[in-house]
């Protein structure tokens, strides 16, 4: 019967009197309810489906007013004769031979390059603990903000509206909130023929791409860098400069010089994190005016700084025109809004908005209204205050987690924020293997080798972010990690000689030790010292200036040595043998695994 | 005061509370209200405003809930301190300075033709006669719908759908909706891998364009044709052959199988609105196969067929894979939603969504949802029904208006359907000088220089399009226009020669005409024959096969021949002085302009 084919989903988003037209319009257009047929009655139906028989009223009646359906008296409702008018119907003919497929393939003009790829899971949110940055858990969603604003769009009727039309021109409240909400945040200027709205950032670099590199074009980009931006640059014929970047952001020196177009990512670079200091985005500047370069910036997480305050952009900074700026909505604002922009020279401005016009058309009237409308509530800027705090909780937890636990490596790259750390494995844990070894114990991570545009491929480096799982289970997910490097280290982690491992016993510890300075380096690169002091007492102070302190205290027991930190360390207790040679101390597990070593230095007094 | 920045809109289809939301924000964020000061207490502000002092109450409520404003006990609320802490500031630096915006000019390296273009003012709403095809009135969105599907897919969390992932797989929900509601109507069967959603048509025929022209590659498109594709083939570099069209669409012959690939519009072409004939079809198909061709073929207005049943799409005819086929969502349909789509080839879909990639990325996941529940709550079906109905109303009515108004030229290529007609303007009227004139009495039409991709431009043609205003408005849009044709035809329209005007007296009239049979052509070229039977009773039949037939009455009176019908030429009575030379009869209006000619058989007993 028929009616077998209406049945709901519980699942589903639906009303159940939305879910019942659904089946009946697809019972119609199937043809499993001729045109002419008599629907099933409001109480049978109801009884079948198990619903309150006036939502299947509700349901007939919306149906009947579509159109869809008649009632005809005393009879019931039928489906009405005339609705499949204008259909051509299915011919019933087979697709098309498949076999003719490959006669397309010597017909393809251009080949777009596979981008080298590292492909997240499609389950990965089942994953415990994915540090994958770029995707976003749930909570992170303005989604009843978005809904206002989606909802106040859809009430606005463009078409009565005689400022904007079927030319190219963009939302004129879209470019005025971007020009004076967001643009001033990151110290930009910028009058409305400066600014394009994109569908996206990766839109923005297309355009931005095909107008200003081409076969007979030198194009700098940083290495490592954004890989879909090295394949827009590499579809464009362009001879690239893999062009490194240090703790400074890009390297600026006679290599860079030879570029025309320059491409960077200040704010947070992709994928290091690392923020571009002063110094150097001032000679990039001046290099770019000495040697007529042009600049394409593209803005990361802009605002997501949690030590010191954030650069303004260089397009804020540029007083030559030479900085073409992109940016877009983060994505974490809105998964389903895809509205990026360019800043740039007028010129150049009017040149992609062209293009614009042949690639894809004005991004829609009624998602640039949405975001103006979410930028106007003032729910971005809210959103983004809300998105500093949870983000860089998340943050610190991730750069605490790694320098408890991952003692191996250091990070060579130091970053003041963003939303992701670049991480070196050790040397003899292949990042491929470990990445592999890790997804199977629901650990997400994103090694390094589709960054590189050089053949070399991978340095060994992952990426480890926090937009995907909630601060609590990065602890444990850095933990569980660091377990996995250990396993796989095999016999590369140095051990105690079982033989001759040279403990100190108890009692050398307690004549050592008390009064003994110790120099230590975080998993930041950041200076540490560590006084033991001899009544037990312990003090620590890192970071450059000693912007991170502590207190503690330390004793010996069982021949180990054994402290805990008021914060340091979560506070927990740690217990450990240790060795001495030289001035070099170790801390060795239980068991004989090393866990970490530093210089010291000892009390005058001491033994 | 500060809170002078805070007023209400009338007009602005935010509530109250969100304006007062609005200004607020605007003013911290300003700077009208700095960090830790007061904001204007409920009660001032509600008195202010005139508005309830609980909306003030609730706005400020989710000011403090969104982190702007905080409670300080007893002495009021207070903007936060560190609301904008995160953000750089403005510098206040000059925007770069503009004359050196001269340097981007060489720097860019392709450059976008203007797309030649005819541009509809941006008040095109405020013309009373607006025959502007592709722009919509107001009574054609179905609003109401649209808010649904748009509700139901934010309320979608796709981050919880493990189906799809930040890859490039298109809302599998929708590909089905598409394959299995759209593509049937039009005979297409097709499978997921043989469908990419694209970010409108305009998008896809890029995609396509990139891919399959290129400047070794020779491709044909129609002349008359859509100028934003032959914008994106001269982008290409290819060589383009312009291949006219004529009553049965595009012309298949020796030029044709010249190409490599072949675009056409075979629904409705783009602009003359001709649908092509099955026999064209069949041998454009043949053609493809015989010379190894590619079809992309664009389908437009695609349901609208009026008279006769709709043809199936080339793509549904096609047994070798050679068509690649581009629709989308009708704009009619939504403003806001920009969803295309190509059917073709699984090895061309490939390709073409790694292009997308680069391109633009993945349609918004929620605006490809949005479309999904749209289609599957059986909203489109509805739609497109009630728009079968509005527009083939309009549709007749702007036929039945040409033929009775328009005497001086026929409808060369005749339609079937669609919402535009393609109209040739007299010789003597130029037809730019015709929509400026037009224009200036608020009646839009569209030239057609654009249209053509030749060197000679202009053919003198005009497109009128019904989907921009009421039926009712129609008639008298064009008696307007017709009324100015008159005014700009100036002498070149006949006219009775005041000297010796030969005109038939009542009594030459009353012996002649009884019995008389008048051959005609409607402006449709369709043969149209009138028998004046002697009891003053006319009968009239027209088209290719009698199916448009009325009766009337004739009549002499004053020495003017007067007659009038039941339906056709609105059943209007109509007075005419007569001349008779040979056997062609003529009409001049009482005042000596001609109105209309035809060959007339006099019966043989006619004096």
């Amino acid at each position: 019967m028929a009616e077998a084919l209406i049945y709901l989903d519980p699942q589903s988003p639906l009303s159940l009197q939305s879910q019942i037209r659904q089946r009946v319009v697809e019972g119609i257009i199937g043809g499993a309810f001729p045109a002419g047929s008599r629907l099933p009655s409001t109480r049978k139906l109801s009884q079948q489906l198990g619903v309150a028989r006036n939502t299947v009223v509700l349901a007939y009646e919306q149906l009947i007013g579509e159109g869809f359906a008649e009632t005809r008296d005393r009879s019931g409702i039928y489906v009405r004769e005339n609705i499949l008018r204008g259909r051509v119907g299915h011919t019933g003919s087979p697709a098309p031979a498949p076999n003719l497929d490959a006669g397309w393939r010597r017909k393809i003009r251009i080949r777009t390059q596979a981008e080298p790829g590292f492909h997240v899971p499609r389950n990965w949110q089942l994953h415990p603990f994915p540090f994958i940055e770029g995707h976003f858990d749930d909570s992170l969603y303005p989604t009843a903000q978005w809904r206002e604003a989606s909802r106040l769009a859809l009430g606005t009727r463009f078409v009565e509206d005689g400022s904007v039309n079927e030319d190219d021109s963009d939302d004129p409240a879209l470019v005025e909130e971007i020009r004076t909400k967001m643009l001033p945040r990151r110290g930009i200027a910028a009058s409305p023929d400066e600014i394009l709205i994109t569908a996206g950032e990766q839109n923005a670099l297309y355009l931005l791409s095909r107008l200003l590199a081409d076969a007979s074009t030198t194009v700098a980009m940083e290495e490592p860098g954004n890989p879909r931006l090295r394949q827009l640059l590499r579809q464009s014929g362009a001879e690239l400069i893999h062009q490194g970047v240090d703790a400074g952001g890009i390297v600026v020196d006679e290599r860079l010089a030879q570029a025309q177009v320059v491409c960077v990512t200040p704010s947070h670079q992709v994928p290091t994190a690392v923020t571009m200091d002063k110094a150097r985005r001032e000679a990039l500047l001046a290099m770019a005016a000495q040697r007529d370069q042009l600049i394409i910036e593209n803005d990361f997480d802009t605002e997501h700084n949690y030590l010191g305050s954030p650069h303004p952009a260089l397009r804020g900074m540029d007083r030559e025109n030479r900085v073409a700026y992109v940016s877009g909505f983060p994505r974490m604002l809105s998964p389903g809004l895809r509205i990026g922009f360019i800043v740039a020279a007028p010129e150049l401005i009017r040149e992609a908005r062209k293009l614009r016009h042949m690639v894809v058309g004005r991004p829609s009237l009624q998602s640039q209204r949405t975001a103006a409308l979410f930028l106007s509530l003032g729910h971005y800027d809210a959103a983004m205050a809300r998105l500093h705090t949870v983000l860089g909780r998340r943050w610190d937890a991730l750069r605490q987690a790694l320098n408890h636990y991952h003692r191996e490596t250091e990070i060579t790259l130091p970053t003041r924020g963003g939303t992701s750390l670049w991480v070196q494995a050790p040397a003899y844990v292949p990042v491929v293997r470990l990445a592999d070894a890790a997804a199977r114990r629901g650990i997400l991570i994103e090694p390094d080798a589709h960054y590189y545009g050089q053949e070399s491929g991978s340095r060994n480096f992952y990426r480890l972010g926090v937009t995907s799982l909630p601060e609590d289970r990065i602890r444990e997910g850095v933990n569980q990690l660091e377990k996995l490097v250990r396993e796989l280290s095999g016999e590369h982690v140095p051990r105690l000689d079982p033989e001759d491992p040279g403990l100190l016993d108890g009692e050398r510890l307690a004549a050592l030790l008390p009064g003994a300075v110790i120099h230590y380096r975080t998993f930041y690169s950041d200076p540490c010292t560590i006084e033991l002091h001899p009544g037990g007492h312990m003090t620590g102070r890192s970071g450059q200036s000693d912007e991170d302190c502590d207190e503690g205290r330390w004793w010996v027991e069982d021949d180990l040595y054994c402290r805990q930190w008021g914060q340091w360390s979560y506070g927990e207790e740690g217990r450990y043998q240790v060795t001495l040679h030289d001035n070099v101390i170790r801390w060795w597990r239980p068991g004989g695994r090393l866990v970490d070593s530093a210089l010291v230095e000892l009390a005058p007094d001491a033994a």
